[in-house]
């Protein structure tokens, strides 16, 4: 039986873990004690969609993970580095499939294994009601493919793809997963940032285009402009962003940006806008918006730690 | 002696109202009757740079204004039409001088009055303790010059001036007031927009431009692209928005809109980032980013009366 071990158990990595629990040993490294006792405890029930509850293994301590042939990093974008670092030689031998928002991911995560890494986009859904209960609500699938720094053999991904179909959730296999991640970079980016710096859920003002202060007009531009990175970038896309944005803006869904934003938490901006800007920098495109967006997010951040104590040095009619 | 009547008595309405009082009959225009009684049986005590306390006639009620040779509206732009529209036909053989943030706002007064429009840019600056007394900070003067529409005469523009410099205010007479006023239109177009997305006052981030994710990069952009736009529009700067800028953001003032955004009040950016998109819009320039801020802030505004039960209609992975 393979060994799997899923890093980070919120909702899409809970998913992960209960649904591979069922073809495989799995291992839940989580940071939290009481999170990996109740885990060991109860073990994780899934509900929605599926209804199963599977046993696994949890732990807050790296040296309780054997090596294993597959790993899935399920964090955060923002946390990645430090969650996976303490684990990351365990899947030397193995391999081990990012599924953040955005890119920039697998590096880090190659950086810190020497196993294949996968480029991984999940549009898996599923709300998470505590430690130990995970609702599965919208069946859609992880597209991987290989990632090219670590020259991951499609066979590995195929492997890995077969084993998430296999224990009841959808993955697909691609020869090349870029205009897949690139697509819902694209959509993820314009989307949560304009949430987070409106206080809007993924509303109809985002396909909003009848007046001239129309938020959609916004949206579109931001869409086109990331098209247009992705062009330069050689990546042609797998679906247009814009026509994602129109169906996600009937669905009033309140986005990861607005959740982190409402509880000054990192935001995962460096791997959206922030990876789209820095992309256009380097092979020398414009990316005015997505680079606009990057920075107001980041001093946003910024604004949670400006320290209250700064006060007003003179005051100025502005 | 002159009759003049100032609309608005917030910080700078306040100060207009004092000093004015001191040189000429004095009424003050209020929205609350409470405002009104206070100002008439206490008078208006000036604190800070100058220190006195004058005697005006204030009312909530439009029949008690007299016939006005001068006056001076001092609400927020949001707040001209609702306020000066009881009033504008006391001042068809007299003046009024705008003194809002941004442009617009002359377009606005000259519709409801037959008399000579004054474009007024302040730099004024005070603090309102309460109804009744106002601290004046920073000696700085009103820029004044002929609104085109209403084909202001040069001589009309200096008698007022002149009135508010023999009050102890300063006030400078322009032939052309519009290099001015778009100075600190561009400026505080994108330093408020900024400030009201981010939550942060006008601090040192807003010209830092040190790292590649520095907001000083957008205040940057954000400022060149206004001043193409009044390049584009004829219109030749008075000041360097950048230096204004840079000049700023060492005072950690807070913004207004950062108070307005804060208290979910509507902002002026119909009169700030709007007005310079429209321009743009209007002479066939690309203004992008003014724009993009623009429709951010009125996105935002949108936030506050989204109605909470717009439940999300689905779960997605954003």
């Amino acid at each position: 039986m393979k060994k799997v071990c899923i890093i980070g158990c919120g909702a899409i990595g809970s998913l992960y873990a209960a649904h591979l629990a069922r073809v495989a040993e799995v291992w839940a490294f989580v940071r939290r004690e009481d999170h990996a006792q109740a885990l060991n405890r109860e073990g994780l029930r899934v509900s929605g969609t599926h209804e199963f509850t599977s046993k696994l293994h949890a732990t807050t301590n790296p040296a309780d993970i054997p090596d294993c042939d597959f790993g899935i990093v399920a964090t955060k974008a923002a946390q990645v580095k430090e969650s996976f670092q303490p684990v990351g030689r365990r899947f030397d031998k193995g391999s081990v499939l990012s599924a953040q928002n955005g890119v920039g991911s697998e590096e880090i995560i190659a950086s810190l294994t020497r196993g294949y890494v996968i480029r991984g986009t999940t549009f898996m859904s599923g709300t998470r009601h505590d430690d130990t209960h995970v609702q599965y609500e919208l069946a859609t699938a992880t597209w991987m493919g290989p990632f090219e720094l670590t020259a991951t053999p499609y066979s590995v991904v195929k492997e890995a793809a077969d084993l998430i179909n296999a224990s009841g959730l959808k993955a697909e296999a691609l020869e090349d997963a870029r205009p897949a991640q690139w697509s819902k970079l694209i959509f993820n980016s314009s989307v949560n940032c304009v949430s987070g710096l409106t206080g809007l859920p993924h509303s109809p003002h985002f396909a909003d285009e009848s007046g001239f202060d129309g938020l959609g007009h916004l949206l579109h531009a931001l869409i086109e402009e990331g098209k247009a990175v992705a062009r330069a970038a050689g990546i042609h896309l797998h679906e247009d962003p814009w026509e994602m944005n129109k169906i996600g803006a009937m669905t009033n869904h309140p986005t990861s940006m607005l959740y982190d934003v409402r509880h000054q938490l990192t935001t995962e901006v460096d791997f959206l806008s922030g990876a789209i800007a820095r992309e256009a920098n380097r092979i020398g495109v414009a990316a005015p918006l997505h680079s606009a967006i990057y920075r107001l997010i980041k001093a946003k951040e910024s604004s949670w730690k400006f320290d209250e104590e700064n006060k007003p040095v003179a005051a100025a009619h502005t």
